[in-house]
Protein backbone atom coordinates (compact mmCIF):
# COMPACT_ATOMS: atom_id res chain seq x y z
CA UNK A 1 0.00 0.00 0.00
CA UNK A 2 3.14 2.17 0.00
CA UNK A 3 1.29 4.00 -3.63
CA UNK A 4 -1.29 5.57 -0.87
CA UNK A 5 1.72 7.35 1.19
CA UNK A 6 4.10 7.13 3.95
CA UNK A 7 4.07 8.72 7.46
CA UNK A 8 6.38 11.56 7.81
CA UNK A 9 7.44 12.74 10.83
CA UNK A 10 9.73 15.80 11.04
CA UNK A 11 11.89 17.05 14.09
CA UNK A 12 14.39 19.54 14.62
CA UNK A 13 17.29 16.58 15.77
CA UNK A 14 16.79 13.82 17.48
CA UNK A 15 14.29 13.95 20.17
CA UNK A 16 11.14 13.31 17.73
CA UNK A 17 12.29 9.25 17.61
CA UNK A 18 10.58 8.60 20.75
CA UNK A 19 7.56 9.46 18.63
CA UNK A 20 8.74 7.41 15.73
CA UNK A 21 9.35 4.69 17.82
CA UNK A 22 5.77 4.47 19.52
CA UNK A 23 4.56 5.29 16.11
CA UNK A 24 6.35 1.85 14.97
CA UNK A 25 4.86 -0.09 18.34
CA UNK A 26 1.60 0.61 17.61
CA UNK A 27 1.87 0.86 13.46
CA UNK A 28 4.08 -1.90 12.64
CA UNK A 29 3.45 -2.37 9.24
CA UNK A 30 3.20 1.26 7.94
CA UNK A 31 6.10 3.01 5.81
CA UNK A 32 7.76 5.60 7.91
CA UNK A 33 10.20 8.61 6.78
CA UNK A 34 11.71 10.74 9.50
CA UNK A 35 13.47 13.96 9.07
CA UNK A 36 15.95 15.31 11.36
CA UNK A 37 16.78 19.17 10.76
CA UNK A 38 20.40 18.56 12.60
CA UNK A 39 21.86 21.22 10.61
CA UNK A 40 19.92 24.02 12.22
CA UNK A 41 19.17 22.15 15.46
CA UNK A 42 17.98 23.56 18.20
CA UNK A 43 15.34 25.41 17.75
CA UNK A 44 14.17 26.08 20.75
CA UNK A 45 15.79 29.74 20.60
CA UNK A 46 14.78 30.67 17.22
CA UNK A 47 12.59 33.72 16.14
CA UNK A 48 9.18 32.09 15.20
CA UNK A 49 9.42 33.70 11.80
CA UNK A 50 12.55 31.51 11.43
CA UNK A 51 11.13 28.43 13.02
CA UNK A 52 8.30 28.56 10.59
CA UNK A 53 10.33 29.15 7.33
CA UNK A 54 12.41 26.54 8.15
CA UNK A 55 9.52 24.04 8.75
CA UNK A 56 7.90 24.92 5.43
CA UNK A 57 11.24 24.10 3.75
CA UNK A 58 11.90 20.85 5.54
CA UNK A 59 8.09 19.93 4.79
CA UNK A 60 8.41 20.71 1.10
CA UNK A 61 12.10 18.43 1.27
CA UNK A 62 10.39 15.66 2.76
CA UNK A 63 7.32 15.58 -0.01
CA UNK A 64 9.42 16.18 -2.39
CA UNK A 65 11.39 12.94 -0.94
CA UNK A 66 8.13 10.68 -0.64
CA UNK A 67 4.89 10.71 -1.06
CA UNK A 68 3.45 11.43 2.44
CA UNK A 69 0.17 10.51 3.88
CA UNK A 70 0.21 12.12 7.24
CA UNK A 71 2.84 14.16 8.57
CA UNK A 72 3.41 14.42 12.70
CA UNK A 73 5.28 17.11 13.93
CA UNK A 74 7.45 15.88 16.48
CA UNK A 75 8.79 18.82 18.41
CA UNK A 76 6.91 20.77 20.91
CA UNK A 77 8.37 23.68 19.39
CA UNK A 78 7.52 23.17 15.79
CA UNK A 79 4.07 22.22 17.12
CA UNK A 80 3.95 25.02 19.09
CA UNK A 81 4.78 27.88 16.20
CA UNK A 82 4.07 26.05 13.04
CA UNK A 83 1.44 23.40 13.20
CA UNK A 84 -1.73 25.84 11.97
CA UNK A 85 0.59 27.02 9.20
CA UNK A 86 1.48 23.47 7.44
CA UNK A 87 -1.96 22.41 8.28
CA UNK A 88 -3.58 25.69 6.00
CA UNK A 89 -0.66 24.42 3.31
CA UNK A 90 -0.69 20.62 3.19
CA UNK A 91 -3.50 18.91 1.94
CA UNK A 92 -2.90 15.78 3.79
CA UNK A 93 -3.35 15.61 7.89
CA UNK A 94 -0.99 17.35 9.90
CA UNK A 95 -0.83 16.42 13.57
CA UNK A 96 1.38 18.02 16.22
CA UNK A 97 2.84 16.63 19.85
CA UNK A 98 0.69 18.99 22.01
CA UNK A 99 -2.91 18.04 21.39
CA UNK A 100 -2.93 14.47 21.47
CA UNK A 101 -0.43 14.47 24.52
CA UNK A 102 -3.24 17.11 26.92
CA UNK A 103 -5.82 15.05 25.66
CA UNK A 104 -4.54 11.40 26.94
CA UNK A 105 -3.72 13.46 30.15
CA UNK A 106 -7.34 15.04 30.61
CA UNK A 107 -8.50 11.41 30.15
CA UNK A 108 -5.70 10.23 32.64
CA UNK A 109 -6.19 12.78 35.82
CA UNK A 110 -7.04 15.81 37.53
CA UNK A 111 -3.59 17.04 39.16
CA UNK A 112 -1.43 17.51 36.60
CA UNK A 113 2.52 18.61 35.92
CA UNK A 114 4.02 19.12 33.01
CA UNK A 115 7.52 18.73 32.48
CA UNK A 116 9.08 20.42 29.35
CA UNK A 117 11.83 22.50 27.85
CA UNK A 118 11.54 26.06 29.05
CA UNK A 119 10.77 27.34 25.75
CA UNK A 120 7.80 24.82 25.68
CA UNK A 121 6.83 26.81 28.90
CA UNK A 122 6.95 30.00 28.07
CA UNK A 123 4.84 29.70 24.99
CA UNK A 124 1.77 28.33 27.56
CA UNK A 125 1.08 26.11 25.05
CA UNK A 126 0.08 22.92 27.10
CA UNK A 127 -2.27 24.94 29.07
CA UNK A 128 -4.07 26.01 26.52
CA UNK A 129 -4.42 22.64 25.03
CA UNK A 130 -5.37 21.42 28.43
CA UNK A 131 -8.33 23.89 28.31
CA UNK A 132 -9.66 23.19 25.47
CA UNK A 133 -9.54 19.84 26.18
CA UNK A 134 -11.86 20.90 28.72
CA UNK A 135 -9.17 20.05 31.63
CA UNK A 136 -10.83 21.78 34.38
CA UNK A 137 -8.20 20.68 37.37
CA UNK A 138 -5.08 22.11 38.87
CA UNK A 139 -1.52 22.39 36.21
CA UNK A 140 1.94 22.59 36.88
CA UNK A 141 4.58 23.64 34.57
CA UNK A 142 8.04 22.57 34.87
CA UNK A 143 11.01 23.41 33.34
CA UNK A 144 13.65 21.02 33.25
CA UNK A 145 16.42 22.46 30.95
CA UNK A 146 18.98 19.98 31.73
CA UNK A 147 16.82 17.05 31.00
CA UNK A 148 17.92 17.24 26.78
CA UNK A 149 21.40 17.67 27.37
CA UNK A 150 21.68 14.64 29.96
CA UNK A 151 19.49 12.13 27.49
CA UNK A 152 21.87 13.34 24.49
CA UNK A 153 24.83 12.46 26.41
CA UNK A 154 23.12 9.19 26.63
CA UNK A 155 23.15 9.78 31.04
CA UNK A 156 19.31 8.26 31.26
CA UNK A 157 20.40 6.62 34.78
CA UNK A 158 22.75 6.94 37.30
CA UNK A 159 23.12 9.46 40.64
CA UNK A 160 23.60 12.82 38.18
CA UNK A 161 20.58 12.20 36.51
CA UNK A 162 19.06 11.37 39.71
CA UNK A 163 20.50 14.26 41.05
CA UNK A 164 19.03 15.75 38.30
CA UNK A 165 15.91 14.74 38.37
CA UNK A 166 15.70 15.45 41.86
CA UNK A 167 16.02 18.59 41.83
CA UNK A 168 13.31 19.33 39.33
CA UNK A 169 10.95 17.31 41.29
CA UNK A 170 11.92 18.94 44.50
CA UNK A 171 9.65 21.94 43.05
CA UNK A 172 6.22 20.10 42.65
CA UNK A 173 3.49 20.37 44.08
CA UNK A 174 2.30 17.29 45.98
CA UNK A 175 -0.45 14.81 45.16
CA UNK A 176 -0.54 14.99 42.05
CA UNK A 177 -1.62 12.12 40.27
CA UNK A 178 -0.46 12.68 36.69
CA UNK A 179 2.76 13.80 34.96
CA UNK A 180 3.57 14.69 30.98
CA UNK A 181 6.78 14.15 29.55
CA UNK A 182 6.08 17.46 27.80
CA UNK A 183 9.58 16.54 25.54
CA UNK A 184 10.28 14.12 23.09
CA UNK A 185 13.17 13.43 24.43
CA UNK A 186 11.72 12.63 28.29
CA UNK A 187 10.50 9.45 26.98
CA UNK A 188 14.34 7.96 27.74
CA UNK A 189 14.50 8.86 31.25
CA UNK A 190 11.10 7.38 32.21
CA UNK A 191 12.28 4.31 34.25
CA UNK A 192 14.34 6.70 36.32
CA UNK A 193 11.56 9.06 36.66
CA UNK A 194 9.02 6.39 37.62
CA UNK A 195 11.72 5.01 40.59
CA UNK A 196 11.39 8.10 41.73
CA UNK A 197 7.62 8.93 42.35
CA UNK A 198 4.70 6.93 44.15
CA UNK A 199 3.47 4.34 41.94
CA UNK A 200 0.04 5.33 41.25
CA UNK A 201 1.47 8.29 39.33
CA UNK A 202 -0.03 8.18 36.27
CA UNK A 203 2.56 8.96 32.92
CA UNK A 204 1.73 10.43 30.02
CA UNK A 205 4.30 9.82 27.23
CA UNK A 206 2.75 11.74 24.08
CA UNK A 207 4.78 9.87 21.65
CA UNK A 208 1.94 6.87 22.69
CA UNK A 209 -1.16 9.57 22.32
CA UNK A 210 0.27 10.69 19.21
CA UNK A 211 0.46 7.12 17.57
CA UNK A 212 -3.00 6.30 18.76
CA UNK A 213 -4.30 9.35 17.27
CA UNK A 214 -2.79 8.36 13.91
CA UNK A 215 -3.53 4.84 14.08
CA UNK A 216 -7.16 6.53 14.22
CA UNK A 217 -7.18 8.85 11.27
CA UNK A 218 -5.10 6.24 9.13
CA UNK A 219 -5.85 3.14 10.83
CA UNK A 220 -3.38 -0.13 10.57
CA UNK A 221 -0.83 -0.65 7.84
CA UNK A 222 -0.64 -3.96 6.07
CA UNK A 223 2.87 -3.57 4.71
CA UNK A 224 5.20 -6.58 4.59
CA UNK A 225 8.23 -4.52 4.44
CA UNK A 226 7.60 -1.20 5.33
CA UNK A 227 10.14 1.70 4.45
CA UNK A 228 12.06 2.83 7.00
CA UNK A 229 14.20 5.82 6.28
CA UNK A 230 15.93 8.51 8.12
CA UNK A 231 16.94 11.67 6.63
CA UNK A 232 19.42 14.58 8.01
CA UNK A 233 20.37 17.94 6.80
CA UNK A 234 23.65 17.45 7.97
CA UNK A 235 26.14 14.71 9.38
CA UNK A 236 24.55 11.27 8.73
CA UNK A 237 27.43 9.51 10.03
CA UNK A 238 27.52 11.09 13.15
CA UNK A 239 23.78 10.91 13.86
CA UNK A 240 23.34 7.17 12.84
CA UNK A 241 24.27 5.70 16.24
CA UNK A 242 22.47 8.27 17.91
CA UNK A 243 18.86 7.13 15.99
CA UNK A 244 20.12 3.23 17.76
CA UNK A 245 20.23 5.20 20.64
CA UNK A 246 16.82 6.70 20.75
CA UNK A 247 15.52 3.87 19.05
CA UNK A 248 16.21 1.39 21.18
CA UNK A 249 17.65 -0.73 17.57
CA UNK A 250 20.34 -1.20 14.53
CA UNK A 251 19.97 1.69 12.16
CA UNK A 252 21.73 0.48 9.28
CA UNK A 253 23.68 2.88 6.94
CA UNK A 254 21.74 3.01 4.14
CA UNK A 255 19.16 3.94 5.99
CA UNK A 256 20.76 7.51 6.87
CA UNK A 257 20.44 9.84 3.98
CA UNK A 258 21.35 13.36 3.81
CA UNK A 259 19.10 15.51 2.14
CA UNK A 260 19.20 19.18 0.65
CA UNK A 261 16.77 21.72 2.35
CA UNK A 262 17.01 24.08 -0.51
CA UNK A 263 15.99 27.81 0.45
CA UNK A 264 16.28 28.16 3.75
CA UNK B 1 41.58 56.98 20.26
CA UNK B 2 38.64 55.47 19.04
CA UNK B 3 39.61 56.63 15.27
CA UNK B 4 42.30 54.36 15.68
CA UNK B 5 39.76 51.21 15.87
CA UNK B 6 38.24 48.97 18.28
CA UNK B 7 38.64 45.61 19.54
CA UNK B 8 36.19 43.28 18.19
CA UNK B 9 35.17 40.09 20.00
CA UNK B 10 33.34 37.60 17.83
CA UNK B 11 31.49 34.10 19.66
CA UNK B 12 29.08 32.30 18.37
CA UNK B 13 26.99 33.32 21.48
CA UNK B 14 28.05 33.34 25.04
CA UNK B 15 31.06 31.78 26.10
CA UNK B 16 32.89 34.29 24.68
CA UNK B 17 32.49 37.06 27.55
CA UNK B 18 34.63 35.57 29.83
CA UNK B 19 37.48 36.18 27.16
CA UNK B 20 35.67 39.75 26.87
CA UNK B 21 35.55 39.96 30.62
CA UNK B 22 39.72 39.55 30.92
CA UNK B 23 40.07 41.95 28.33
CA UNK B 24 38.57 44.45 30.05
CA UNK B 25 40.21 43.56 32.70
CA UNK B 26 43.66 43.99 31.54
CA UNK B 27 42.67 46.61 28.78
CA UNK B 28 39.97 48.78 31.08
CA UNK B 29 40.84 52.00 28.37
CA UNK B 30 39.72 49.84 25.59
CA UNK B 31 37.16 50.38 23.45
CA UNK B 32 35.42 46.78 22.16
CA UNK B 33 32.84 45.33 20.52
CA UNK B 34 31.25 42.14 21.25
CA UNK B 35 29.72 39.69 18.54
CA UNK B 36 27.09 36.66 19.49
CA UNK B 37 25.59 34.96 16.58
CA UNK B 38 22.75 33.68 18.48
CA UNK B 39 20.23 33.27 15.78
CA UNK B 40 22.80 30.57 14.76
CA UNK B 41 24.37 28.76 18.12
CA UNK B 42 25.79 26.24 18.90
CA UNK B 43 28.13 26.13 16.22
CA UNK B 44 29.49 22.93 17.51
CA UNK B 45 27.85 20.24 15.61
CA UNK B 46 28.12 22.63 12.36
CA UNK B 47 30.36 21.71 8.74
CA UNK B 48 33.89 23.79 8.85
CA UNK B 49 32.17 25.14 5.42
CA UNK B 50 29.24 26.14 7.09
CA UNK B 51 31.40 27.58 9.94
CA UNK B 52 33.55 29.42 7.69
CA UNK B 53 30.36 31.02 5.94
CA UNK B 54 29.27 32.32 9.37
CA UNK B 55 32.46 33.35 10.44
CA UNK B 56 33.03 35.57 7.43
CA UNK B 57 29.56 37.14 7.27
CA UNK B 58 29.49 37.88 10.85
CA UNK B 59 32.93 39.39 10.83
CA UNK B 60 32.10 41.66 7.90
CA UNK B 61 28.78 42.64 9.65
CA UNK B 62 31.55 43.64 13.19
CA UNK B 63 33.41 45.55 10.26
CA UNK B 64 30.46 47.25 8.65
CA UNK B 65 29.49 48.35 12.38
CA UNK B 66 32.87 49.50 13.89
CA UNK B 67 36.62 50.22 12.56
CA UNK B 68 38.43 47.30 13.95
CA UNK B 69 41.98 47.24 15.20
CA UNK B 70 41.92 43.85 16.57
CA UNK B 71 40.01 41.00 15.76
CA UNK B 72 39.70 38.03 18.54
CA UNK B 73 37.65 35.13 17.73
CA UNK B 74 36.71 34.07 21.73
CA UNK B 75 35.47 30.87 20.38
CA UNK B 76 37.38 27.44 20.10
CA UNK B 77 35.27 25.79 17.33
CA UNK B 78 35.19 29.28 15.15
CA UNK B 79 39.04 29.54 16.61
CA UNK B 80 39.98 25.49 15.33
CA UNK B 81 38.15 25.97 11.82
CA UNK B 82 38.28 29.41 10.83
CA UNK B 83 41.40 31.57 12.24
CA UNK B 84 43.74 30.98 9.09
CA UNK B 85 40.69 32.00 6.62
CA UNK B 86 39.92 35.38 8.71
CA UNK B 87 43.79 35.64 8.99
CA UNK B 88 44.33 35.48 5.50
CA UNK B 89 41.23 37.19 4.64
CA UNK B 90 41.70 40.62 7.29
CA UNK B 91 44.36 42.82 7.08
CA UNK B 92 44.18 43.23 10.98
CA UNK B 93 45.60 41.10 13.68
CA UNK B 94 43.26 37.92 14.52
CA UNK B 95 44.25 36.19 17.63
CA UNK B 96 42.11 32.72 18.85
CA UNK B 97 42.24 31.39 22.02
CA UNK B 98 43.72 27.69 21.62
CA UNK B 99 47.15 29.32 21.07
CA UNK B 100 47.21 31.57 23.71
CA UNK B 101 46.14 29.04 25.97
CA UNK B 102 48.65 26.41 24.82
CA UNK B 103 51.46 28.57 25.10
CA UNK B 104 50.66 29.58 28.35
CA UNK B 105 49.97 25.85 29.62
CA UNK B 106 53.34 25.05 28.03
CA UNK B 107 54.95 27.39 30.40
CA UNK B 108 52.84 26.78 33.38
CA UNK B 109 53.47 23.13 33.66
CA UNK B 110 54.50 19.33 32.12
CA UNK B 111 51.42 17.05 33.00
CA UNK B 112 48.37 18.72 31.50
CA UNK B 113 44.73 18.01 31.18
CA UNK B 114 43.05 20.14 29.06
CA UNK B 115 38.33 20.05 29.77
CA UNK B 116 36.80 20.42 26.54
CA UNK B 117 33.58 20.33 24.51
CA UNK B 118 33.77 16.94 22.38
CA UNK B 119 33.72 19.13 19.59
CA UNK B 120 37.13 20.20 20.35
CA UNK B 121 38.45 17.21 21.75
CA UNK B 122 37.73 15.87 18.22
CA UNK B 123 39.41 18.47 16.67
CA UNK B 124 42.74 17.67 18.22
CA UNK B 125 43.10 21.83 17.87
CA UNK B 126 44.81 22.02 21.83
CA UNK B 127 47.30 19.09 21.12
CA UNK B 128 48.65 20.25 17.98
CA UNK B 129 49.24 23.91 19.62
CA UNK B 130 50.56 22.02 22.63
CA UNK B 131 52.91 20.22 20.41
CA UNK B 132 53.56 23.44 18.11
CA UNK B 133 54.47 25.23 21.14
CA UNK B 134 57.10 22.81 22.17
CA UNK B 135 55.19 20.80 25.08
CA UNK B 136 56.87 17.14 25.07
CA UNK B 137 54.74 16.42 28.70
CA UNK B 138 52.30 14.28 28.92
CA UNK B 139 48.97 15.86 27.96
CA UNK B 140 45.48 14.41 28.47
CA UNK B 141 41.71 15.63 26.80
CA UNK B 142 39.03 15.56 28.76
CA UNK B 143 35.23 16.27 27.54
CA UNK B 144 33.05 17.64 29.89
CA UNK B 145 30.15 18.01 27.49
CA UNK B 146 27.49 18.97 30.21
CA UNK B 147 29.56 21.76 31.62
CA UNK B 148 27.93 24.47 29.01
CA UNK B 149 23.91 23.58 29.60
CA UNK B 150 25.40 23.87 33.61
CA UNK B 151 27.10 27.43 33.23
CA UNK B 152 23.89 28.67 30.87
CA UNK B 153 22.09 27.32 33.78
CA UNK B 154 23.18 29.69 35.89
CA UNK B 155 23.86 26.17 37.76
CA UNK B 156 27.83 26.67 38.37
CA UNK B 157 27.98 25.77 41.97
CA UNK B 158 25.69 23.39 44.10
CA UNK B 159 25.46 19.38 44.41
CA UNK B 160 24.44 18.62 40.41
CA UNK B 161 27.38 21.31 38.94
CA UNK B 162 29.76 19.02 41.92
CA UNK B 163 28.55 15.96 40.53
CA UNK B 164 29.07 16.27 37.47
CA UNK B 165 32.47 17.59 37.98
CA UNK B 166 33.47 14.83 40.08
CA UNK B 167 32.06 12.37 37.26
CA UNK B 168 34.45 13.73 34.26
CA UNK B 169 37.66 14.49 37.70
CA UNK B 170 37.16 10.57 38.48
CA UNK B 171 38.60 9.91 34.98
CA UNK B 172 41.42 12.34 34.96
CA UNK B 173 45.02 10.96 35.09
CA UNK B 174 46.58 11.30 39.26
CA UNK B 175 49.57 13.94 39.35
CA UNK B 176 48.60 16.64 36.79
CA UNK B 177 50.06 19.51 37.48
CA UNK B 178 48.24 21.89 35.41
CA UNK B 179 44.55 22.36 34.22
CA UNK B 180 43.68 24.13 30.90
CA UNK B 181 39.71 25.33 30.72
CA UNK B 182 39.92 24.49 27.40
CA UNK B 183 36.02 26.14 26.62
CA UNK B 184 35.13 29.57 27.09
CA UNK B 185 31.99 28.94 29.26
CA UNK B 186 34.06 26.89 31.93
CA UNK B 187 36.05 30.17 33.73
CA UNK B 188 32.68 30.48 35.43
CA UNK B 189 33.10 26.94 37.15
CA UNK B 190 36.73 28.06 38.27
CA UNK B 191 35.96 28.77 41.96
CA UNK B 192 34.23 25.09 42.18
CA UNK B 193 36.29 23.32 40.27
CA UNK B 194 39.66 24.91 42.08
CA UNK B 195 37.99 23.68 45.33
CA UNK B 196 37.94 20.12 44.44
CA UNK B 197 41.32 19.17 43.45
CA UNK B 198 44.50 19.96 44.87
CA UNK B 199 45.94 23.36 45.68
CA UNK B 200 49.14 23.44 43.77
CA UNK B 201 47.30 22.58 40.33
CA UNK B 202 47.88 25.64 38.05
CA UNK B 203 44.68 26.23 35.94
CA UNK B 204 44.67 28.13 33.15
CA UNK B 205 42.13 30.39 32.04
CA UNK B 206 42.68 31.09 28.31
CA UNK B 207 40.66 34.15 27.81
CA UNK B 208 43.47 35.59 30.13
CA UNK B 209 45.86 34.71 27.91
CA UNK B 210 44.15 36.00 25.18
CA UNK B 211 44.07 39.36 26.83
CA UNK B 212 48.25 39.61 27.70
CA UNK B 213 48.49 38.93 24.17
CA UNK B 214 46.17 41.16 22.71
CA UNK B 215 47.69 43.98 25.64
CA UNK B 216 51.39 42.82 23.78
CA UNK B 217 49.94 43.43 20.24
CA UNK B 218 48.04 46.70 20.95
CA UNK B 219 49.74 48.20 24.04
CA UNK B 220 47.60 49.76 26.79
CA UNK B 221 44.66 51.85 25.40
CA UNK B 222 43.72 55.27 26.89
CA UNK B 223 40.74 56.01 26.55
CA UNK B 224 38.81 58.07 29.25
CA UNK B 225 35.21 56.69 28.54
CA UNK B 226 35.80 53.12 26.30
CA UNK B 227 33.08 51.92 24.24
CA UNK B 228 31.50 48.54 25.26
CA UNK B 229 28.79 47.40 22.82
CA UNK B 230 27.25 43.53 22.85
CA UNK B 231 25.85 42.54 18.97
CA UNK B 232 23.75 40.10 19.06
CA UNK B 233 22.14 38.07 15.73
CA UNK B 234 18.68 37.65 17.43
CA UNK B 235 16.60 37.75 20.47
CA UNK B 236 18.51 41.11 21.96
CA UNK B 237 16.01 41.43 25.59
CA UNK B 238 16.26 37.78 26.03
CA UNK B 239 20.07 37.89 25.96
CA UNK B 240 21.11 41.29 28.12
CA UNK B 241 20.34 39.44 31.17
CA UNK B 242 22.87 36.00 30.03
CA UNK B 243 25.46 38.51 29.94
CA UNK B 244 25.41 40.19 32.97
CA UNK B 245 25.41 36.89 34.16
CA UNK B 246 28.33 36.09 32.44
CA UNK B 247 30.54 39.41 33.02
CA UNK B 248 29.01 39.81 36.42
CA UNK B 249 28.56 43.25 36.08
CA UNK B 250 25.67 45.24 34.76
CA UNK B 251 25.15 45.80 31.04
CA UNK B 252 22.08 48.02 29.68
CA UNK B 253 19.52 47.94 27.40
CA UNK B 254 21.02 50.70 25.06
CA UNK B 255 24.25 48.61 24.92
CA UNK B 256 23.36 45.78 23.09
CA UNK B 257 21.93 45.57 19.20
CA UNK B 258 20.38 43.63 16.98
CA UNK B 259 23.53 43.15 13.76
CA UNK B 260 21.73 42.24 10.40
CA UNK B 261 24.13 39.25 8.84
CA UNK B 262 23.52 39.65 5.56
CA UNK B 263 24.32 37.06 2.70
CA UNK B 264 23.67 33.73 5.28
Amino acid sequence: MRDSGVIGIYDSGLGGLTVLSAIHQVLPNESTVYLGDTARVPYGNRKPETITKYALANVRALLAYAPLKLLVLACNTITAVALKTLQDELKIPVIGVIEPGAQMATAAGDKIAVLATRATVQSRAYQEALTKCGHEGFVHMQACPLFVPLVEEGMVDGPIAREVADFYFRQLPKDLDTIVLGCTHYPLLLPLLQSMMPEDVKWVHSGEAVANKVKGIIGNGNEAAPLRKYLVTEAPDRYRQMFEFFLGKPVLKEQVELIDVRGI
